[in-house]
Formats: structure tokens, C-alpha cells, sequence
């Protein structure tokens, strides 16, 4: 089921800080995920930051798909999944990416400032949401 | 970093009952991702049970390369994912697959008894582990 517009309870679970993972594919097309801060954009897109150094960002560029699934701080059975396409891939300048997702997560800016990271804007195109088993 | 042996340290791990989220790919290529109980085996692979009808389970039986990342209970900046192949997929008869995972996570059987269940079982082919960013 397919949804563009993001409805009003789904952006509100969205924009709390929640646990997330993330997978792409290798070019081999095997699937790798990892834990992963993310932060809901005004426009409904989702901001992921990486270390410019992860084999996963050369991966992005040939293949920008991915998938998300957060799932609720207090309760993970309580959880959104959210399919889309990378885009924007680029560097963070000044850190400010990764500075607004550490100042979302941990009200704190990032603490590590020597090494490059890059930021990605996740265009959702559809959303599956559960809690407990049931289908939201 | 491939390693077909887990270090008693991640088994240990893997043992606890983690929030978990599993990716695998659409026939087009699209990764797709969501929440899971799963349970390690004493042979080291890796158990998961989907309801029969999902549409997953066609698309794993095409191509059953998956990726998961389990989050640790206590502090989710604790993460495993390890990437690998699913294998045995069939039928939970008895429903005796889900109900070991349901006393793992709740300590009480599985309670929807009317809905036909499938066991898959995860052989990992590889693992990385981070502890607040830095690798294990």
C-alpha cells in the first residue's frame, strides 16, 4: 500500500527521536542494515548522516534505495517502516547535519569533529506502520 | 570484515531478547524492512517466523538474502547486524517455532492460534558490532 503524504500521527511517531535501522543493498544485492539517527524534515523527507569513510556511502551513490524502520523509544512494538530513495547525497559542511540529529538525540552537539561525514535525504514513497502485530 | 565463527561475546549477545529488525529485498531490488522476534540457535543460525501470509515470504523464497540488526534492550547505541542467507524456510507446525520465540520475548505462548505461521532460519555469513560508534 503505497501512501506519498505521510499522515498527521505517523509525521507525529516520526519526529520523536526513536531507535532506527537502515538497509541498502550492496552491489551484489545483498541487503546490510545498521542503527542509524534520523531526523524528519519539514518537507516529509528523512535526514540520515553518515562517516564519509563507510563503504555503505559508495553504495548509496550506485544504489539509492533503502528502507527504515523505527521503532517506538518506549515500546518496540510499536514500530514504522518507511521505503524510499536516497537523495542529495552530499558532504556536511560544518557538520551541521550531524549536528542536528546529535543535538535531537542527545541535546547535544556532535561530539566528534575531525573526521568528514555526509548527509542523505530519504524521499519516502511508502510506509507500513504495527503495533502490537496489528496492522496501524 | 566477514567471520563465519561468532565470538562467545556476540553469541552472548545474540542470546538476549533484543529489539530486532530485519531487511530483505523486493523482487525489484527494493530493500524492505521491519521489527522481529528472532532466536539464536544453538548451531548458530538464526531463527525468525512470519505469518503465512505475508508477502515477504514470496519474495524471501526468490531471493533470501537478508541483513538484521538487533538493538541491545537496555541501550540501542549497543548494535549487532549480521548479514546472511535464510535457509529451511517451511511451515511452523504445531506452531512450535513461534511459540519458542514468543516464550523468549514474553514468557507465554503465542497468542493467535488460527493463523498459519513459517519458520525461517538465518545462516550468518557476516557481522559488525558497535558500541556508541565505535566497532566492537
Amino acid at each position: 500500500m503505497p501512501k506519498t503524504r505521510l499522515p498527521p500521527d505517523l509525521l507525529e511517531f516520526l519526529r520523536a527521536a526513536n531507535p532506527c535501522v537502515i538497509a541498502s543493498n550492496r552491489p551484489d544485492g545483498q541487503p546490510v542494515s545498521v542503527a542509524t539517527w534520523y531526523l524528519l524534515e519539514d518537507d516529509g523527507r528523512i535526514l540520515v548522516n553518515m562517516d564519509r569513510a563507510r563503504r555503505r556511502l559508495e553504495y548509496l551513490r550506485d544504489d539509492p534505495r533503502v528502507t527504515l524502520t523505527m521503532l517506538a523509544k518506549s515500546d518496540w512494538y510499536i514500530h514504522v517502516s518507511v521505503q524510499g530513495t536516497m537523495v542529495d547525497i552530499g558532504d556536511d559542511e560544518n557538520l551541521a547535519g550531524i549536528d542536528r540529529l546529535s543535538q535531537h538525540y542527545t541535546h547535544r552537539p556532535y561530539p566528534t569533529r575531525d573526521r568528514g561525514r555526509v548527509n542523505g535525504w530519504v524521499v519516502v514513497e511508502s510506509w507500513h506502520g504495527w503495533r502490537h502485530g496489528k496492522a496501524l
